[in-house]
């Protein structure tokens, strides 16, 4: 039986760990498109950015060359604290659905921070720390980030000012204690600590806040404050090149056991999860040395690759920041409230958007109530609670895996679940009270949003 | 440097795991005490605890002869899904603290019940499951205990009912939560749903209720309801038993690295984790083959080896259970509501009671401040959220090597990391607040609980 064949959980050594980053851009021939500065819409140059990111990100940013990239070993140190972590074949979920498929996750949710986000926050801090900075400022909307970011910061003993979209604030208040015992400072966003903070509230007094109007904050408190530098979780190249670190392991360990994946799929709202676990593999499929399918899974609530535009966009309400092509339904879009999970920002990773409109990654959403009945489902039998957003991927891998139980299909099915669902029980709760709607918007809303994109020449 | 000789984590492969559990009892020259008959001050016989609890385990409960129980192998496969749980070298926290000590922790909170106690409720669950059972009743405190057998449950496909302390139940909602997730019922304690509980509610109507209440309903279910039986997460020596898989781990571990360790440290609120933790050391010290400090760390609010005394008692409130003799504060003691975490049974488990009164253990008590304190410091470098109850040890292996800084002595000190605090951040929040005091009972208080214990003979 397989089961003694390959362990429950594949686990690298600490000197398996990945040395260097992977930065899936050298192997693209279609590069991702520059960030345009918002006013000129002209791509912004390494001296621009570096008002808003720390130097050494900037780099990373710009570089669309250089293939392996090292992990400096302050960072390398860090992960080791929470890395490698485990690649888990899916026994019992396996027995259950009795499907031929053979399904493994990659579980990142070992770490207080509960999620992946870990992995860029420590290098972003790092690269703060190393500039001699004083802080860093960033959003966040359910948490993850902010408490990553919280205890990346503490670590190297740099101040981290937090602006938290206010109903995450209002609704999630162990979140915001967890970034306290990190010793951040936590805002409500909209907050009267910035002008467009205040600008933001004059206009819309009852708002509860969105991802955007908290990025245009802590933007503007970064680039005012001396000896300050803005931060982001996702979407950003770098931030794809961090995660990298997830599919490297995740590669290495199939390896090491001769498992080649037919289907990888990972949850999708900026990108940082699905580009960092999938880069590798798509390396090989962009050099022409194997193929895979990739299968991007997003909230149907919040689809900006399933019924989204390929189009430049604001990558915040406020409009400070540079304009970034990308799959997008508007900046000002915001998910329906009833909408219980993260990945709700409005756009998608610029890696990602260029290789969906090259054709090498497929895309599905899913309505929330069928992503909690395979959470439900997934925690009964693998015995952890996944968090909504990495749910989606749990849905679609038990639904590519019913598919292969109809067709006797032996596939290798590999998913991120990228962190636990601890936060996340008001939305649990919903679910099980039947409060839980699965509002998805109409062609007309969308329409009414892209209206709005900037045209750019 | 020793970073390069010892990893961060050392895992166990599959194969290593244990396979069989290790009863201490068998190299005890003074056995535990027996449980008594409360009517008759009998010992009880095997017949009587079958009506409480499944045959195997009453087997096991008084089976102080055999050294090695196989773990059944249905057992060992639910353990491969979050075990081998990583021994981790505690190397920031000593470079933190700059002790020449070398730190070793562990952590047993990386599976959504939060804590080691999902070790035991597996094997109960998988127990009751063989004799052909309809379900279990529990009660639960802080929820990790029921958490843990609502997992264990759902994986055998047996109905679990949890009675859960009422100030928890409401103080605790995510918790409730995620039982439910796990398909378990739960009712706060004291109920109307039994004799005992509404004798409880017509005498204290105002009651928040105790553990000792939640036990006393949760026995009346079971061996009320054809089909269903009792199970308990701490005191009794089947859960030593099964929770000698930490120190197993743990042993082997270090064994593969050469490190024998000077002093082990556990939390001990009934006794499991400690036991659990240091039973296939204190067996070798039985045996005269090495020696060890072991250190026992309680909440100064609940001190019962260091305040109380060594007797029979009444393991609940409502008399229903056998009599046990052990270290305990009377069976009516409830802990100052303003102690934040679990460790708040009156007793200990009988086994280390008699090695307590033997003198292999040592006892220490510490205030809670002091203990969120280390909480925090460790949190900050070890970038684990640790839970309350873990925290004492936290406290102590911290206090330990800093008297090895002063001394200039290299010591290895091992201590159990029990679980983790993402359902206890309303007591950070009383910490980072203020609100937190460290309410220690007077002698007055001790001894008029004390004055009613039973009379034994």
């Amino acid at each position: 039986m397989a089961r003694n064949e390959v362990p429950y959980k594949i686990y690298l050594t600490e000197n398996e760990m990945p040395k260097d980053w992977y930065n899936v851009r050298a192997d693209m021939k279609n590069k991702p498109a520059p960030l345009l500065n918002p006013g000129t819409h002209q791509p912004m140059t390494a001296e621009e950015l570096g008002a808003v990111f720390c130097e050494d990100l900037v780099a990373q940013e710009l570089d669309n060359d250089t293939r392996f990239i090292p992990i400096p070993e302050e960072i390398r140190s860090f992960y080791k604290m929470y890395r490698p972590s485990p690649l888990v074949r899916a026994y019992c979920l396996e027995e259950k659905l009795g499907t031929p498929a053979k399904i493994y996750y990659k579980f990142e949710g070992n770490n207080t921070s509960g999620s992946h986000k870990l992995n860029s926050a420590v290098a972003q801090a790092y690269y703060a720390k190393k500039q001699g900075l004083k802080g860093v400022t960033t959003e966040t909307g359910a948490g993850q980030w902010g408490t990553a970011l919280s205890m990346a910061c503490s670590y190297f003993d740099l101040d981290c000012k937090v602006y938290m979209v206010k109903v995450s604030y209002e609704q999630k208040p162990f979140r915001r204690e967890v970034m306290r015992v990190y010793g951040a400072s936590v805002t409500p966003s909209p907050s009267d600590t910035t002008q467009v903070g205040r600008k933001i509230l004059a206009e819309h007094p009852g708002t509860t806040g969105s991802l955007g109007c908290a990025i245009s904050e802590a933007v503007e408190v970064a680039v005012s404050n001396p000896g300050y530098r803005y931060v982001l979780g996702s979407v950003l190249n770098q931030v794809l090149l961090h995660q990298s670190v997830i599919g490297l392991e995740t590669k290495a360990a199939l390896d090491k056991y001769g498992i080649k994946p037919d289907i990888i799929i990972g949850c999708a709202g900026g990108g940082s999860n699905l580009g960092g676990l999938i880069s590798p593999f798509m390396g090989e499929k962009l050099r022409g040395e194997a193929d895979y399918r990739f299968i991007a899974v997003e909230p149907a609530s919040c689809p900006s690759f399933t019924r989204g535009v390929y189009a430049y966009d604001f990558a915040d309400t406020g409009m400070v920041c540079p304009l970034a092509k990308m799959y997008t339904l508007g900046s000002d879009f915001i998910p329906s409230a009833n909408h219980a999970g993260g990945l709700r920002y409005h756009g998608m990773s610029p890696i990602l958007s260029q290789l969906y409109d090259d054709g090498m990654i497929e895309a599905v959403s899913v309505e929330q109530t069928k992503v909690f009945e395979a959470a439900e489902q997934f925690a009964r039998v693998e015995g952890i609670l996944p968090a909504p957003e990495s749910s989606h991927a749990i849905r679609v891998a038990i639904d590519e895996a019913l598919k292969c139980k109809e067709n006797g299909e032996e596939k290798t099915i590999v998913f991120g679940l990228t962190g636990t669902g601890y936060f996340d029980l008001v939305a649990y709760e919903k679910f099980h009270e039947g409060e839980m709607n699965d509002y998805i918007p109409t062609d007309e809303e969308l329409a009414a949003y892209r209206a709005k994109l900037p045209k750019v020449e």
